[in-house]
C-alpha cells in the first residue's frame, strides 16, 4: 500500500494535513463532476509545486495522431483523446503584493474534505507567506448537479496579523495542454474573448473535431459577508482572460471571492449561442447565490443517494470505500445523455484516451441498472448500437467480411483509438462484453423489445465476426480462435484463450437463440432484420458448426481449464512466494518477463466464471479459484471484484472481504501507485458489484427470476443496499443474526432468497 | 516484381531511358561507397521530384530518443540512427540564369551507369529547358577505395544550340535532416565554417555523440577540357557553404565541373586536425586530378574482384545479380576497421537505424571469410567481444543474473538500439548466432587461439542466459523456452519455437565443449577464463541439465518439427493458394492476420537446419523443407538465400534456381516494392552463399575439413568462384560437363569433392 493519508469517514473524504507530496494524488481523489462537466482538486490559487490540471467536459474529444515506434498495418490513424478543457476554476491572488502559493507556505491546520453527501469539495488552513502575513483560508467548490453547465466556488480569506491588501485575480484560461498530448500541440484555438462588468468569457474550439466551448465566469466580492462593488483591472492575454480586484482590509477582515464557472458546448446548442448562453449561465447562478445553490445541490446528491446507496456498520473504512466508488460512479455518468459514457478515469484524468472501454458493458451496466432508471443501462446499449457501423468498419479495416463487427478497445465516436496491435487487435474478447450488456439487461428488465428493435443487428455483427475469427484445427478437430490477447493482459498473442473461446461460443448461442425468439414471436421484425443484416439460416448454421465444436484447454489432471494452451508450462509459483521487492511487477519487470511468467494481471478463467457462474458448480468454481487466485497480482483495477464475487460464492469470506477492501479502497489507498494520474473509475462499479453480488448473492437468472443469498463478512455489523428491480425498489438489509427487505413498490414481488422462493409483499418489511 | 527496368548487364546496372517514378529506387541502386562513406545515387543539380538524399559516414551515429506509443519496461531511451551526413555532392546549375533540374526539363536518351567493375557512377543525357536552352550532359563519380576519406565528381555540360552563361555553384550542406528522425529534429551542429580559394570546409558535431566531421570541396573548372580560372562568389548560410562560378561559354562549348569532396571525423583525427586533413584531402585530389583518381580506382576495384567474383555462363541475369551483391558488400564494409560492421542498408539507406544485426554472424562472416583475408573475419568477431560488457547489461536490464548476455537486436555501440518488445525482448536467438559465427569461423580457419583469448567468454555469457531464460515444464518434463520470437517474425511471443530451443541447447554444448578443450590443452588460460567469469564445474552441470533435457515440438504424424507449440492449431493454406492481391501480406494484412496465419517470412526450422545440416539425413531435409517452403512467402530479405541453398542440397535444383534469382536480384527488381529505401545489403550475403555453399555445395565441417558438391542450374553454361582458405586460395569452376578446381596456393589441399577425397596439388587446374 503506497498511500495511508486519507482519513477514515463514512460520509467524507478527509486529507487532515499539508504534504506536497500528496497533492497529486488529492487532486484526483478530491474530483468532482456531475456527469456532464467535472474537475480535478485543483487549487484555485497558484501553486508552484507538482500539480496535474484538469478539466474535462463530457463528450468532447481531440483526434491525436497516433504515434508509435514501430506502424503496424491495421493501427488507428488516430487516438480520441480526453480533451483537458479551458480552465474556469483559476484565481491568483496576492497579499499585500506578494503572490500567495501553497508550495512556498508554512501551512497549518491544513484541511481538505470532500463531502459526497451533499457533494462539494472544502478547503481550510492557515498560512503564512514568506514575507510574514498570515491567513486563514475557507474554500467551497462544487459542480451543479442541477445546473450542469454550472460550478460554483467560494472562498474566503482572512487576515490575521495584517492591514493591507488582498488581490483576487480570477480568470479563465483557455491556453492548456493535455499531459498527454503526443506531439506537444495546442487542441484549442481561440476565437473571442468576451469581456463585461464582473464577467466575460472565452469562445474556443477544438481543432479538428471543431467541438465549439465557451467557458464563462462571474465574480462577486464581499468583506466581511457584505457583499461589495470593487473597480475591476481586465488583462487579456493571448488565450487568457483576467480580472484583478484590490480588497483593503484590516487585521480579523474576511475577503471573499465567489466566482461562478460555466462552460456550453456545441454538443449543446448552436455556436453562435454558445457565449449568450454561457454567460447566462453564471449570471443565473450569482443571483441564485452561493447558498441557494448549494441547497440545490445537497438535495440532488440526496436523491441520488435514495436509491443508489450502501451502508456498512461497524467498518468504517469499508464504508468510506463503498460510498467513495458509488460518489464518483455518478460523479462521471449521470446517464442523461447517450452520447456519453463511463471513462475509465472519468474526469479525474485523462490516462488512456477515449471515454469507452469494454468496461462499460462487463462492469458499470449492472450499478446503473440497479440504482437508476432502467432508461440509463438502455443508453449505454444504444451508444454501442449506434456506433455498430464503425464496429463494422472496424473490422473491415482487419479483414473481416459480410457485416462482421469488431468493437474498438477504447473510443470516443465508436472508432478505434488505441494502438498496440497485441491489445488494440487481439483483445477481441470485448465483442463478447458488448453481446453480455444486452443478455444482462434483458434479464434484468425482461425488455426483450431492446433486442427486437436494435439488439439483434449487433448480435449479429459479432456472430460473424466470431465466425469469421476461429479456424478449424486439423490437429484438434475442433475449432479454436488463435492469436489473442484475453482479459489477462499479462499474456499476449495466445492460442485458445478460454474466457474468448467461451464468449465466442456463448455470442453464437445466444444469438442464435434470440433470432429463434424473434423469428416465432416477432414475425414482421425478423424479417425486416433478416433483410437488413442479409442474413439466412444457412449462414447461421455455419455459426452453429464452430459454437457446437469449440475446442477449450483443459487439464484432465488437475480438472481445470486452462488459460490458454500451453499454460502449464509456465513454472506456477504463486504470487506470496514472490519477493515483495518485485512487486508490481508491471513496474519492475520487463514485458517479456512479465509475459511468460505465470502472473495473472487480472481475473481471466474466472472472469468467464463470474459472467456465467450458474453452468458452473460450486466445486468446480472452488477448483478454478484455488488454481488461479494464488497466481493473481490483480494489478489492473477490474480484477479484486470479480475475486470478491466469486470468492463469496464459493464461502470464502476472508478472501472475499480482502479483495472487497482492495477494490474499494484501489485509490483511497493507492494499491497501484498510480492514483495521481486519476480515479479508476469504472472498476468502482465492480465493488458496486462486490457488495450486491459478492456479498449479497444477488442474481437475475435467465428466466428472469431475482434471486439473493446474503451472507456478511465478519468485520461488519450490517449492510444494506437498494435495487431498483423492474420498478420495484427493494432495500436488502443484512446483520450478522437477520435478513430483511423492503419492497417500496406498489407490487409485490416474487424472488428466491437462499434459494427459497418467498414473496415480499408491496411497501412492506420483511424478514427472512 | 514491382520494377523491370535494370538493364541486363555483366558488370554494370543500367538504367536507360528518365522517369521519375525510378528515381528513387536508382538512388539506392546506384549507390556507391567504400567501406568507410557512402552516398546515395542522388542527382548533384537540384532535383525537384520525389527525392530520398543520403550521405553516410561509417561509424558516426546519433542516439534518437525513443519513440513509442506505450512504454514498456525494458525499452532503451536511445535509439542509435544511422546518420545522414553533410552533402558534399551537391553542385546547383543555372543555365542562363534558369535553374536546371531534370524533374522540368525535358530529358532524351538518359542514361545511367553503375560499373561494379571499376567501381564508378556515370550518368548522361540530353536536356532541353523550359526556357529552351538544350544541353547535353555526362557526370562520372565515384568514393575512392585507395583514399577512403574522398569522393570525386566530373561534370560536364555542352551548350548544344545556344551561347551564354553556365553558372556552377558547387556546396557544403550540413543542414540535412535524418528521414527517420523521431522529432523532426536536426542533429548536427554547425561549429565552423571555413572559406578559401575554390576550396572551403564546414566541421560540425553530432548532438549527444559528439562525432566531429569536418566535410570539405575543391573544386576545378574547365572549358572543352582546358582549365580555367573563374572569379569565385561565395555565400554562406546557416549551414552551408557554397561557391558560385559564372563560365561562358559558345554553342558547342563543353563546361566542366571537378568536385572533390572528403570527409574526416573524429574516429580517426584530433578535432583542431579536422578541417586541416579535410581540405588536404581534397587538395591531394585535385594534385592527382580526377583520371589518377580513377584509374587508382580501377585498381583497387580489380583486386577486390580478384578473389571475391563469380563468375557464371549464360545467364546474363544472374551474373548481374551476383556481382552486384558481391560489389555492395565491398561497397558497405571492407573489413579493416573493426570499429566498423555491416549495416543492414549499407550507405544506401538509414532504414532500421543501427548497424549491426544477427545477419552478420549468421549471414555476413562466411562471404568475408572467404574472399578476404581472415584477419577481417576475426575483427567482426571482435566487435561483439568488445560490446560484451554491454550484452551483460542488457541482459540485466531484462532481469538477467550472474553474467548472463543478450546481444542486442541492434546496435551502433553494443547498446541496444531497437524497442519492438515482441523483438528486441524475445527475439533472443540472435545470441545462438553470436556463437554460430565464432564456430563458423574456428571451423573453417582452425583459429582455436580465438576462442581461448576471446570467444569462450561470450560464450559463457550466453550459455548463462540460455540457463535462466529456459525453465522446466512440469507437464512435459523437459525444459521450455517460453515467450520468444524466432526467426520468422509473422510470429511473436510463441512458446518452444524449434530454431531457439536448438540454438539454445547446442550453445551449451559447444561452450561446454570448447570449455573442456582449454581445460585439457590451455591450462593457464583455463584457470584465467574460470576466475574472470567466475565460472565452476557445478554451474556448467546446471546448464547440462537443460540441454539434455530440452523439448522440441515435434509432429509424430508427418514426423516433422514444429516451428512452435501449436503451429498444426493454423489452417495450412499454400501460399501459391493465396490470392496474388494479398500478397506482400506485410503490407496488405493486419499484424493479427499475420500472426494467426501460417505464413512464415523467413526461414525458421529451415534456418537452424540449413546451420547444422550434416546433422540431418537428406530425408529429414526434404520433408521438412517441404513442410516449411509452401508455406514461406519469403517477405524479409534473409530467406531465399537459405532455401536456396536447402533446395540444391536435396537436389531440387529449379527451386533452388527459383530462390537464388530471387535473392540475387531481390533490389535489382524490388521483389518487396522497397527498394527506395535502401538495399538489403546483407542478405547479399546469403545470394553469395546460395552460389558457393548452395550450387557449389560447399561445407567446412566441425573437425575442419572442406568440401564441395557442386551443381548446376540447368539455365547455366558454368559457374566459379573462389575462396579463400586458410592461406590457400581454391578457385571452383562447373559446368554442365565438368568440374574443375583451381588450387592458387603454395600447398597442396585436401578436401573432399562429391563425397570423394581428393587431393588438389598446388597451383594445378584439376578436372574432378
Amino acid at each position: 500500500m503506497n498511500k495511508n493519508y486519507i482519513v477514515p469517514n463514512e460520509w467524507s473524504i478527509i486529507e487532515d494535513g499539508f504534504d506536497n507530496e500528496n497533492v497529486e494524488a488529492s487532486e484526483s481523489l478530491f474530483s468532482i463532476g456531475n456527469g456532464a462537466m467535472g474537475q480535478r482538486a485543483n487549487f484555485e490559487e497558484d501553486y508552484s509545486g507538482s500539480t496535474f490540471q484538469g478539466s474535462y467536459i463530457g463528450g468532447i474529444y481531440y483526434p491525436d495522431k497516433t504515434r508509435v515506434g514501430w506502424w503496424k498495418n491495421g493501427y488507428p490513424e488516430y487516438f480520441a483523446k480526453v480533451l483537458n478543457a479551458p480552465n474556469w476554476i483559476g484565481i491568483h491572488i496576492e497579499i499585500n503584493g506578494i503572490k500567495f502559493d501553497l508550495h512556498t507556505c508554512k501551512v497549518s491546520n491544513f484541511k481538505r474534505e470532500l463531502n459526497m453527501k451533499e457533494g462539494w469539495l472544502s478547503r481550510s488552513f492557515a498560512a503564512e507567506l514568506t514575507s510574514g502575513e498570515q491567513i486563514q483560508v475557507k474554500t467551497k467548490r462544487f459542480i451543479s448537479v442541477e445546473f450542469n453547465e454550472t460550478g460554483v466556488i467560494e472562498y474566503h480569506i482572512k487576515a490575521l496579523n495584517f492591514s493591507g491588501e488582498i488581490t483576487y485575480s480570477p480568470y479563465v484560461d483557455a491556453g492548456i495542454m493535455n499531459e498527454d498530448t503526443n506531439y506537444d500541440e495546442f487542441f484549442w484555438e481561440i476565437l473571442e474573448i468576451v469581456e463585461g462588468e464582473n464577467s466575460g468569457c472565452i469562445l474556443s474550439k477544438t481543432l479538428k473535431t471543431e467541438f465549439h466551448v465557451s467557458t464563462a465566469m462571474q465574480v462577486s466580492l464581499a468583506i466581511n459577508n457584505s457583499e461589495i462593488n470593487v473597480p475591476q483591472k481586465t488583462t487579456i492575454e493571448d488565450k487568457k482572460l483576467t480580472y484583478s480586484y484590490k480588497l483593503n482590509v484590516n487585521e480579523g477582515d474576511t475577503a471573499t471571492i465567489y466566482k461562478y464557472g460555466s462552460y456550453t458546448s456545441s454538443l449543446n446548442y448552436n455556436i453562435e449561442e454558445l457565449n449568450s448562453a454561457s454567460l447566462s449561465n453564471v449570471q443565473n447562478a450569482k443571483e441564485l447565490g452561493f447558498k441557494q445553490l448549494l441547497d440545490s445541490q445537497k438535495k440532488s446528491w440526496e436523491a441520488i443517494w435514495k436509491t443508489a446507496d450502501i451502508v456498512i456498520e461497524g467498518d468504517i473504512k469499508a464504508q468510506q470505500g463503498i460510498r467513495f466508488n458509488i460518489f464518483q460512479l455518478n460523479q462521471t455518468y449521470m446517464g442523461t445523455d447517450s452520447r456519453l459514457n463511463i471513462g475509465p478515469k472519468g474526469f479525474t484524468g485523462e490516462k488512456y484516451g477515449g471515454s469507452t472501454y469494454w468496461d462499460t458493458e462487463a462492469y458499470c451496466i449492472p450499478f446503473y441498472m440497479a440504482t437508476k432508471d432502467a432508461t440509463v443501462a438502455k443508453n449505454l446499449l444504444l451508444y454501442r448500437y449506434n456506433h455498430l457501423g464503425k464496429a463494422i468498419e472496424n473490422a473491415q479495416k482487419l479483414g473481416f467480411k459480410n457485416g462482421a463487427a469488431l468493437y474498438p478497445m477504447v473510443t470516443m465516436n465508436g472508432e478505434e483509438c488505441h494502438n498496440e496491435w497485441e491489445i488494440t487487435f487481439e483483445e477481441i474478447h470485448r465483442n463478447g462484453a458488448m453481446v453480455y450488456g444486452i443478455y444482462n439487461y434483458v434479464n434484468y428488465t425482461q425488455d426483450f423489445d431492446y433486442v427486437v428493435k436494435n439488439g439483434l443487428e449487433v448480435m449479429i455483427a459479432i456472430a460473424r465476426f466470431w465466425h469469421q475469427r476461429a479456424n478449424f484445427s486439423e490437429a484438434k478437430g475442433q475449432y479454436v480462435i488463435l492469436g489473442v490477447t484475453g482479459p489477462n493482459e499479462y499474456e499476449n498473442n495466445v492460442n485458445n484463450n478460454y474466457y474468448t473461446n467461451y464468449l465466442a461460443k456463448w455470442c453464437i448461442e445466444y444469438a442464435v437463440e434470440c433470432i429463434n425468439k424473434v423469428k416465432h414471436n416477432y414475425v414482421s421484425d425478423f424479417d425486416r432484420i433478416m433483410d437488413k443484416t442479409n442474413l439466412s439460416i444457412q449462414e447461421m448454421y455455419q455459426w452453429l458448426k464452430i459454437s457446437d465444436n469449440m475446442y477449450f484447454p483443459f487439464d484432465e489432471e488437475k480438472q481445470v481449464f486452462l488459460q490458454q494452451d500451453g499454460f502449464l508450462d509456465k513454472e506456477l509459483i504463486p504470487v506470496d512466494k514472490l519477493d515483495k521487492s518485485q512487486r508490481p511487477i508491471n513496474q519492475k519487470w520487463s514485458w517479456d518477463r512479465i509475459l511468460r511468467s505465470c502472473y495473472i494481471k487480472q481475473a481471466d478463467v474466472l472472469q468467464g466464471m463470474f459472467l456465467f457462474e450458474d453452468r458452473f458448480s460450486k466445486e468446480e468454481l472452488a477448483r478454478h479459484f484455488d488454481f488461479y487466485e494464488p497466481l493473481t497480482v490483480h494489478e489492473s483495477s477490474l480484477s479484486p471484484c470479480v475475486h470478491s464475487i466469486l470468492a463469496a460464492s464459493i464461502d470464502r469470506m476472508p478472501k472475499a472481504y480482502e479483495q472487497y477492501v482492495r477494490t474499494s479502497r484501489l485509490d483511497l489507498d493507492d494499491y497501484n501507485h498510480e492514483v495521481h494520474e486519476g480515479c479508476h473509475i469504472t472498476s468502482m462499479a465492480g465493488t458496486w458489484m462486490s457488495v450486491v453480488q459478492g456479498f449479497g448473492g444477488m442474481r437475475v437468472w435467465e428466466d428472469g427470476i431475482l434471486s439473493f443469498n446474503p451472507q456478511i463478512p465478519e468485520e461488519w455489523k450490517s449492510y444494506s443496499f437498494t435495487i431498483n428491480f423492474r420498478g420495484s425498489t427493494i432495500k436488502v438489509y443484512k446483520s450478522q443474526t437477520e435478513c430483511k427487505f423492503l419492497n417500496e413498490s406498489g407490487k409485490d414481488v416474487k424472488m428466491f432468497v437462499n434459494n427459497k422462493e418467498v414473496k415480499i409483499p408491496a411497501n412492506q418489511l420483511v424478514t427472512i
